[in-house]
């Protein structure tokens, strides 16, 4: 399978970076296809405008979903967009590993999305949710926490995760018609010594392993 | 009283930059202090790394939180970073504007949150929630969507506004100690007519002339 890994920390030696490459290693030794977007190597500028369009239908007056739109039908977006879009295009499973900030992607994956995602290319008309342009294909979210699990339950102190991720999980993946696989998530991994670790990044290469033969989970509805 | 504006949209002449504008011009002729963050205007970089720091305790191994704790004793915030920091402590009430992009922030807000909110500073220790460095200012969110009110609603086609809105209500201002008002959503301003968008912005205006009064709101459990 082709397989897509974005990848957003500041610090390769992280724990998401441990996680991350796991992950390039796992499925590049089953045999499948890998292509990564590492944000913060490649200095990924997550400012969504003006400068997405190589050229501006109406530059007296920027509605960004217009001139993505004129966009799709003149091959004008900015190279850094387009090779993203091609990436987007090209995979049949797309994994993205991050630290969970405020709740949200970190800004710059936010605006990796704010920008590849574009109106006429990725989605627009009715080609949404279940009609979307990436149907048949699948996303995972792999995600790190600050607090330990017990405070990402129904009710808990911070609320239950599956709410928190919704609107990634429905806003962004499903909206575009990606189905989405169960979150891999790892609590608080500050607090965890070297051993602790090592044996969940295990776990996660044995997920990966078979992951071309998981089926989409239910996000819920709100 | 005294009041901060961050306005997150690439063009003034949006139906964003007119609410923005509307508040800058009715909370100073009602007589508060009013600040402003007007992210594309100013360039914000909303990429969150090394370079929030003057200079870093441990160089060769990036911990984000390790070097907000120690640039919090040290004054050593990179000076973009300590200029918002002393907006956000300035002020009493907040307000974010901004277009609802795939359920979440634009990438420029939600890195101005990366960055501006760190640990040691704007929280840390026991200082979460009802004990946060916040306590007793409030914040209220000020958006466009992009669909109909109708499809956010509870089932609807993509979920209660309430459910999407609240790991920002949750996650990032009552998690450092904001009180919460209402949000303020206009539906759609795309498909609205010139007539329509007068009456919505007075009606805006109304709204903030009394928002110094206003009582925080219920953002729900989940």
């Amino acid at each position: 399978m082709k397989m897509l890994l974005v990848f957003a920390h500041p610090e390769h030696q992280s724990f998401n970076g441990a996680m991350f490459q796991t992950a390039v290693d796992t499925l590049t030794a089953a045999g499948h296809e890998v292509a990564t977007s590492d944000l913060y190597s490649m200095q990924f500028d997550p400012v969504s405008g003006r400068h997405n369009f190589l050229t501006l239908k109406n530059p007296d007056y920027f509605k960004q979903q217009l001139e993505e739109m004129h966009a799709t039908e003149t091959f004008g977006f900015a190279e850094d967009i387009e090779r993203e879009m091609k990436k987007l295009e090209w995979c049949d499973l797309m994994i993205w590993q991050f630290p969970l900030w405020w709740f949200a992607l970190p800004g710059i994956l936010k605006g990796w999305v704010d920008r590849v995602f574009a109106m006429g290319r990725t989605y627009g008309g009715d080609r949404l949710y279940a009609n979307g342009v990436f149907t048949g294909r699948r996303a995972m979210l792999s995600l790190t926490t600050g607090g330990p699990q017990q405070a990402y339950g129904k009710g808990g102190f911070n609320g239950d995760i599956h709410a928190i991720l919704r609107p990634i999980h429905r806003g962004i993946l499903q909206f575009v018609g990606f189905d989405v696989l169960q979150p891999h998530i790892v609590y608080g991994p500050v607090r965890l010594d070297q051993e602790q670790r090592t044996v969940l990044l295990a776990a996660y290469g044995s997920r990966l392993k078979h992951i071309g033969d998981e089926r989409p989970f239910d996000v819920g509805i709100y």
